[in-house]
C-alpha cells in the first residue's frame, strides 16, 4: 500500500526528468533515414546541407534564344541586329541549360526568325545585359549552403528543398513508441450492453490520438481488469519495445491501486501524486532505463496530466520543445475556490464583454469529457 | 495548340466550380463507417446523438457509504447517528453504482465504522444533502443528446465523448483520394547523378504532403516524359479510383504543354489560364464526372495553385471550408511592382519598426522553393 502525497506540478517533473537524466532515459532517439517522400512531420536527426545547387546550371527563365550578351550590343529599334541560329542564337525552351558562350536568352517574342540564303537568323531590336533572363546556377540553394536545419519538424516545403538540393534520404528520429495500458474491473469496450457500474474504456482512445498528434507511433494494449500480476506482466512486455509505458489508471493508493507498486517493483517511483487539480492521484517512476507513467482515471484528468506530463518527453525526444499554450488576461464570472495547495486547471469559454474579456468555467468534473471539448 | 486566356482568380473558381457542379463533382464524398479509435482528424458524415447517458447509472464519486439522505436528518457533532452497514450503509468505491433507495454518500474519512453486539455500523457527525458526492446519470451526457454535429473534424477528446455516449464505430467521409503525375521530359528523381537541364522531381512529394495534410489520399504517380499518349493514359486511368486527377506540369501552351488538350479530349476544358503570380499558367476542368487541373511547374507557382484551387475541392467533399488565412496590415521595404492585370502573391518576410508592421519581399522567382519557407 502506497500513500499519495501531492507536490508541487513543477517540483514533481524536475524530480522525474532528474531520475530519467540518470537512466538516461531523456536522451533523443537514434536517427534513421527515410526517402524525402515519407518524411513529412518527422524531425531531422542532423543538419541537411545541400549536395548540389538550385538550380544545378544557368537556365533560360524563358523560351527564346540563347545568346552571347556582348554579340547583341548596338542593336536598337533603327538599327536591328541579325544573328545566325544555331551558332551565335541557340533556341532554348524555359528550364533548358544554358549552351556554352551564351549568358542571357532573348524571348522568343523579341526575336524575329528570318530564313535567307545566308540561313536561319533572328532579328532583334535591342542589346541584352549579361543574365537576362537566366536562373543562375545556385540562384536558389548554394551547393553545401544549409538547406533545413537539425531539430527542425519537416513541412512539404521543405520536402520539396531537400529533394531539390540533391537528397532522396533524409536524417529523421525514429518516432517515439508509446505503450497505452487500460486496467479496471469495471472497464468494457465502446459498444456492448451495460451494466450499472460498467465503465467504458475510452481513454486509451483519447490518449492515444493525442500521443500519434505528437508524432508517436501508439500501441493501444488490451484492457485488463485490475489485477496486480498482470498489469505487471504486461508492464514488462511492453517495456521491450516501447520507449514509454503509460498505465490508466489504477494511480491512486486504493486497494486496487497496483500502478505504483508495480512501478515500484520494476524499477523506480519518483512522484506520487501532484498539487493539481484535475489530476492530483500520478505515478511518475522509471523501469528498464525507461520512464514509466500511472495516469489517473477520469478522462479529463487523463488527458490534462497526459498532456502536462507524457507531452513533454515525446517531444524532447525528437529534439523539440513544448510550445506554450496561449494565454489570456481574463476575469471569471463567477467566484471559484480551488483546493488549498492545489494548482486547478479549469476550462472555461471565453467571452467578450464591451473591453474585457470574461471566462465562464465549465463543469469541472474530471469526469466531464463534454468540458474538455 | 491551345492559348492561355488569364482571367481573375475568382471568376476561374466561379467558373470551374459551376461546370464541377453541374457534372456532379462538388457533392460531398460517401460516408463510411469506421472504429472510434481509428477516426481521429476524420470528419463526421453524420451527427452523433448519445446512445446512452454519461454516467449511464448514478455513479459514487468517492470512496464511502451510500445511504439515503433523508435517514442521515438530524445527525449532529453533539448528536451522533448510527447507521447499520448493508442494509441502510453501502460500501462503495469511487465510480460504483448507486445501491437501490439510496441517494448520497457518505465519504469513508467522516464516517466511523463500528463493530457492536448490533452489527456493524457507521457513525455520522453531520446529515448529507440529496446527491451529495454523487455523479448522477447523465451529468455529462444526456442519452439522445448532441454529442457531435455532422461536418466536425474529429479531435481526440470528441472521440472519448462518441465512445463513452455508447458507440463503437462513427460515420465519417470517405477520405478524398487524389492522384497527382508528374511530367516532363526533363525530370529526374531526387538523388540520381544529374546533367545540365535535369530537373529534379519533387513537385510531386510536395503536394503530395500538402494533400495529406488536408486529409486525402494521396497517389504519387510514375513520372512521365512528355509525350502525349501515354499522359492521356495515365490521366484516364487515375480517373478511375481518385477523386482527382493533377497533371504538373504541362499547363501552359508551348508545344510539350499537352495538359489541356489532353483534358479537352477527356472532358471539357473550362479555365486556362489565372491572372496570378506566380501561378497562371494553370487549367481546369473536367471529365468522367471529376475535377481535373493542370498545375505549373515551377515549385512555388505549383504550392501556390495548388493550395488556391485544389484544397478548397478537397474540404468541400468532407464539408469543410477552408479556413482564411489570417491577415495583417503591413507597409512594404521596398517599391514592388506587380505585371498589370494579375494580383501577385509575394512571400514577405514580417518584422516590427516602432509601431509599424513591415514586409520585406523575398525572391519572386516562382522556381525559388526557398522563398516558400
Amino acid at each position: 500500500m502506497t500513500f499519495l502525497h501531492d507536490i508541487p506540478l513543477d517540483e514533481a517533473v524536475a524530480a522525474w526528468h532528474a531520475a530519467l537524466d540518470v537512466v538516461g532515459a531523456r536522451r533523443r532517439l537514434p536517427a534513421e533515414s527515410l526517402p524525402v517522400a515519407a518524411a513529412t512531420g518527422r524531425v531531422t536527426a542532423a543538419p541537411v546541407w545541400a549536395r548540389i545547387s538550385v538550380p544545378h546550371y544557368h537556365a533560360s527563365a524563358m523560351d527564346g534564344y540563347a545568346v552571347a550578351a556582348a554579340a547583341t550590343v548596338g542593336a536598337t529599334l533603327t538599327r536591328p541586329l541579325r544573328l545566325p541560329v544555331g551558332t551565335q542564337a541557340i533556341y532554348v525552351d524555359t528550364g533548358d541549360a544554358l549552351p556554352p558562350g551564351a549568358d542571357a536568352v532573348i524571348p522568343i517574342e523579341e526575336a524575329q526568325r528570318l530564313e535567307s540564303a545566308a540561313g536561319t537568323e533572328i532579328e532583334i531590336l535591342a542589346a541584352v545585359t549579361p543574365w537576362k533572363n537566366i536562373r543562375q546556377m545556385g540562384e536558389d540553394i548554394v551547393a553545401t549552403e544549409l538547406v533545413v536545419p537539425a531539430n527542425h519538424r519537416l513541412r512539404p516545403q521543405d520536402l520539396g528543398a531537400i529533394a531539390g538540393s540533391g537528397h532522396s534520404h533524409v536524417q529523421v528520429y525514429r518516432r517515439p513508441r508509446i505503450a497505452i495500458l487500460p486496467t479496471g474491473s469495471e472497464l468494457v469496450p465502446p459498444g456492448v450492453e451495460l451494466k450499472p457500474g460498467d465503465i467504458i474504456e475510452f481513454n486509451s482512445i483519447v490518449l492515444g490520438a493525442m500521443a500519434e498528434e505528437w508524432g508517436a507511433r501508439v500501441s493501444r494494449l488490451p484492457m485488463l481488469a485490475d489485477d496486480y500480476a498482470s498489469i505487471k506482466r504486461a508492464v514488462l512486455a511492453a517495456l521491450d519495445d516501447h520507449d514509454i509505458v503509460v498505465v490508466n489508471a489504477g494511480s491512486s493508493s486504493g486497494s486496487e491501486d497496483f500502478t505504483a507498486r508495480i512501478f515500484g517493483e520494476i524499477g523506480e517511483v519518483i512522484v506520487h501524486g501532484i498539487a493539481i487539480r484535475p489530476g492530483h492521484p500520478v505515478v511518475l517512476g522509471h523501469g528498464h532505463g525507461k520512464p514509466l507513467a500511472g495516469i489517473p482515471g477520469y478522462p479529463v484528468s487523463a488527458m490534462v496530466t497526459f498532456d502536462l506530463l507524457v507531452k513533454p518527453l515525446l517531444q524532447r525526444w525528437v529534439g523539440q520543445e513544448v510550445e506554450p499554450r496561449p494565454t489570456v488576461q481574463a476575469t471569471l464570472t463567477r467566484k471559484v475556490l480551488s483546493p488549498m495547495g492545489q494548482d486547478e486547471y479549469m476550462r472555461v469559454t471565453l467571452g467578450r464583454v464591451g473591453e474585457r474579456i470574461v471566462a465562464t468555467p465549465l463543469s469541472r468534473g474530471a469526469g466531464v469529457i463534454n468540458s474538455a471539448r
